[in-house]
């Protein structure tokens, strides 16, 4: 199932750049973008970190029009296009595939609680159904701790049975990598992501494709590196440092930190802007995240003020 | 702040019936809206129970201009118009003002989880800006269970304090009583609503607005004559029959027993279906649910089969 056009490796839920009435920011977004790509990072756009759902599906599909037209490579997107409702699933979806998306990822319906794992195949079935075209490459969302919806292995079983040649793949951000090791051990072929870099060594060393991570934002070209020298000798050095530096910025509410950085490191204020019902870091929380990435002789070489 | 043109009573969170290809079937939603209203039961359409967040928001709107065209009375209506993403409820919440609605019923934005409170006064905040008319009367939407984002006492100190002629009341569907009678006693003129019968008579005894009840689908006429009569001296033993009744419903799973009770009682099967992430009960089920109503003489009095 993978194959040459398979995802690998690390990918960033992109942050959504907001301008002061809240509206995207697409130039920005595809700045972003072209920065993430020249770090080996590949674009889950529309993630959680991206503040997807605190966006219509009218502003996605806008959205990733501009990054297509300004000529990010869709190969290298991932969007995020699940949604309660399944109109808005399918037509967000429909609309990444015409864009020749490499793949999409996919929320399961996350309002109603404690469904059935029947309810939810159900669910996914009518987005693949409905789309109905052989490019749709699927990667499932597994985030229970804010979706509060887990995606089961037994419902990955039914999901790839029925269509082998769609479901592609699957996030694992349940935190537990024991549940990442026996989907990767139960399912050859399926491409496993962690949703932290902190499990990124043991993926690879299980045979993941790697991770979709927060941090990857600002930290893309480290996190990169790890990856692609996962066999090194000085691999676990790499991880600790990784770890040690994810730490640290789960000492912030990692959306508006990383958004924060961005905006210290670009030069650029308004991308600190987040979309209620998150708020911004306090002034003292962003000096004090700025200092310590200071200490930490934290770099984001090349990032653009545009 | 209740006034004559204050919700007050019991409502209904409106079932939603589904053609065969999934679309919302707005014609036979307005004979079930008649219906209810005929059983002195006004119309929370769009809530949980009628699998509102499976619905876009173009499918929300039309089936609202479908209802009005019918000769629904928008000042019976109170519409969920809560939704994840902040363009979307103010386009739902502008549209329902603009159709007269008495009020709205809005959820959090229900993805993110332990977000602040600050973070959801301004969420709210900017629907009321956006909206910007004087008409809208917001009823806040508190449901842990579901949407796992709860609506604070200390949030609606807020809300109150900065839209004191917005912020009308609000649905609490806790589960709670003890912090449904917080809201009663801390903020006098706030009509503040159980989120189930059960909970009716407290409710009224304590100075409550009434209820806003899944049952209300099914037995509408008993829970408003309890609410019309909670003053009566059998106000007890009409609360226990309500009590028992609840009990029996929720031995199945809620929104499609409901569904399958119209279904079974308007003679119309297709009333049945159900948007995945839901689904239809059992055969098994449907005949147990069936058999249990006609042994307790259960009957849906005056349901037009159309």
């Amino acid at each position: 199932m993978t194959g040459p056009e398979s995802f690998q490796g690390v990918l960033s839920p992109v942050v959504t750049p907001f301008n002061e009435d809240l509206t995207p920011n697409g130039r920005r977004l595809a700045d972003q973008c072209r920065w993430m790509l020249g770090q080996n990072c590949g674009l889950a756009v529309f993630g959680t970190n991206s503040e997807a759902n605190s966006l219509s599906v009218d502003e996605k599909i806008e959205l990733l029009d501009v990054l297509v037209d300004a000529g990010i490579d869709p190969l290298r997107m991932m969007p995020g296009t699940g949604a309660c409702a399944l109109p808005d699933a399918v037509r967000l979806t429909a609309h990444a595939v015409s864009k020749s998306c490499g793949g999409v990822l996919m929320l399961p319906p996350f309002y109603y609680k404690n469904v059935s794992d029947e309810g939810l195949f159900r669910a996914f079935a009518e987005v693949i159904e409905r789309v109905g075209d052989t490019r749709l490459k699927l990667y499932l969302y597994h985030i229970p701790p804010v979706a509060q919806v887990p995606i089961t292995l037994g419902l990955i079983e039914r999901l790839l049975k029925a269509y082998p040649d769609t479901v592609a793949g699957i996030k694992d951000s349940g935190g537990d990598f024991d549940n990442t090791g026996a989907m990767i051990e139960s399912f050859p072929g399926f491409a496993v992501f962690s949703g932290t870099e902190t499990h990124l060594l043991m993926n690879r060393r299980a045979g993941g494709a790697g991770c979709i991570s927060a941090t990857a934002n600002i930290n893309p070209g480290a996190i990169a590196a790890l990856d692609a020298n996962w066999q090194a000798d000085d691999a676990d050095a790499q991880q600790e440092a990784l770890n040690a530096f994810r730490d640290y910025m789960q000492t912030f509410p990692m959306i508006p930190a990383l958004k924060r950085a961005v905006a210290h490191y670009a030069g650029l204020k308004d991308w600190a802007r987040v979309r209620p019902p998150l708020v911004e870091l306090t002034d003292a929380q962003s000096d004090a995240l700025i200092a310590g990435l200071e200490e930490r002789g934290f770099e984001m070489p090349g990032l653009a003020a545009g």
